[in-house]
């Protein structure tokens, strides 16, 4: 990482000029609302969308602000976009940013992959951010409430193999989805037949696997992003990793069950040790009361609790744990806003060259 | 396994009198049903509780009966007991059944790991049966699921280690916890703070660790079981298996997603059409249309639904599959059926040798 290459914009005399792009959506609102929580140093903020949530409005620091259509005016003197609009709409804007300048943080997949593009955990690999062609991508949920705690246990002993079965809450399929949940659950509570329109099939008192496309190899793509991005993050192309990805009937909370395979044995102590300094994490372990994290723990918590820690019977190299984390805020919203204030502090909103943006920016086309 | 030596009673004849042990819960509600509508061959039912029940009125075959008091009377005449009652229940009568010469088909845990007693599903080990002095011990429900897709993939290559998480449905805590679902479930959808008492969180859109004690190594009663009980049924003392337990907010059938390591690879097509012909397993593998096993498919099912079977992706000797089943169904009543039916169509009613029972039995001793 050289850091030292970059001119070192003094920004806290001249904040960014900011929108949330994706504004009327269940992760737009809690970027919205974090910006604001967090008290995050901007020149203005602009809330962007579709032409069809154009006018909605929400609050901020005490005002009402109107959302606006993306376009090529409203996107023009933006510093920072946070996008969370999904990956056709941030493949659409992505090039007008790139001609203006603008730093895009996109929680969309469209990125993600590209070797272009930095993939980042603020906690794990925030030097790469430093690296940016115009893009830095936030991983998937799950990705990044597994690697939180993957990353400190990787300290201890070389990673081998992972193998982790996650329970999804609703809102990783969107604000529409949690309100879904709620209405078909009312349905089966007064004996009615639950309609869903929104998720495949209903939720209310049931669960199932993840409904993203499949690849050739029996996998869903929400299991290969988990595989592949992170691989990305820790910088370790050859880490095995084999993952489910369930959908289940809960509002804005992920759990997962995770099994990883060590290069050799790691004590318990040590990993308990590592996971309670580690930042983001907070270590739920309570073995004498049998209290161990829930989705009602952390929804609405910035952390990922993480407990349950014990040698895997199976393998003298293994450790299993059980993690949760606030889907909307870690998952999502909460990890971009991160990436956002360290761009901001290390002064890293403007690519360190130009000339490499335009040469090897593939990604930015369309 | 000897099975001539049995003295083959012909039951069709003589069908034998049963009772029904813990008549009133959500297993022993199944019981009596699956009875009636599996037209088992009885000469009278009894339906036996705690005194805090007895009194109970249950239909049964166009008749209403009456829940008794467990008791040495209630006892006294009854060829074939279905117990779930609980394993405290189970260690105070299974004596008393001793002295009458009385069959006790067992769902609690209490003589699950006895060497004396059978543990049994049918699908997998049935012969086991024959040879019981007494007691015949049903799995649990977690385990019994698992075991029919294992047992027909373990034909096809040994089994050397599962990785497994399960997805556990609130039946699994009782009829009491089913109907707390839905009222914490109501108090959530009002605003209201969910009232748990039976379980100990709320389950409302909601899950946690299955609560069962912790022993030393850190796992939970309930996973030790997976272990133990699978280990048994098997036949297989070294099989290794790490289990992480989970309840989830779903009314009545379990899920679990299943990472297998045999000992040699094995073809996924060689797997789908193993579980395609296997005994209480359908086949929902449907790729094409990403359609695979739910809870709402198998609730009230009798067989155990198999699907997203692929090449677990970490591990070159490895398959990952998801499995669904009605925990009160296959996991507990049916399974528990099933072994009286083929016990009374073997004539395996009587214990081989009383003089076993009584010299070899020290379990019955409470």
């Amino acid at each position: 990482m050289t850091t030292a290459s970059h001119a070192p914009v003094s920004l806290s005399t001249c904040p960014p000029t900011v929108a949330v792009l994706g504004a009327t959506g269940a992760v737009g609102r809690e970027l919205v609302l974090l910006l604001e929580q967090r008290d995050f140093s901007l020149d203005s903020l602009k809330l962007l969308a579709s032409p069809r949530s154009a006018g909605t409005r929400l609050p901020f620091r005490g005002e009402t602000l109107t959302v606006e259509a993306v376009s090529e005016e409203t996107l023009a003197g933006v510093d920072l976009v946070l996008a969370s609009a999904g990956g056709s709409v941030s493949r659409r804007w992505a090039p007008v940013m790139g001609t203006h300048g603008t730093l895009l943080i996109d929680n969309s997949s469209a990125f993600r992959l590209d070797p272009c593009v930095p993939l980042v955990v603020p906690e794990v690999n925030l030097d790469t951010a430093s690296r940016h062609q115009g893009i830095v991508a936030n991983p998937n949920c799950t990705t990044i409430l597994l690697l939180l705690a993957l990353a400190p246990l990787r300290r201890l002993a070389p990673l081998r193999r992972v193998v982790v079965s996650t329970y999804q809450s609703a809102s990783g399929a969107g604000a529409q989805a949690m309100a879904e949940l709620k209405t078909t659950s009312r349905d089966v509570l007064h004996d009615r037949p639950p309609r869903n329109r929104v998720l495949p099939y209903s939720l209310a008192f049931n669960l199932f696997l993840h409904n993203s496309p499949l690849a050739e190899n029996g996998y869903c793509e929400e299991e290969l992003k988990m595989l592949r991005e992170s691989r990305k993050i820790l910088a370790q192309p050859d880490l095995r990793l084999s993952a489910t990805c369930v959908r289940v009937p809960v509002l804005r909370a992920h759990a997962e069950a995770v099994n990883i395979e060590f290069d050799r044995p790691v004590p318990v102590d040590d990993a308990r040790r590592a996971l309670a300094q580690a930042p983001g994490v907070t270590l739920m372990d309570d073995h004498a009361d049998n209290r161990f994290p829930m989705p009602s723990d952390v929804t609405g918590k910035d952390a990922v609790a993480v407990g349950r820690i014990r040698q895997d019977l199976s393998h003298p190299n293994g450790l299993e744990l059980w993690l949760c984390g606030d889907q909307i805020r870690k998952g999502a919203a909460l990890n971009a806003v991160q990436i956002a204030e360290a761009m901001v502090r290390h002064g890293w909103l403007k690519p360190p060259s130009p000339r490499q943006l335009d040469q090897d920016a593939p990604v930015l086309q369309p």
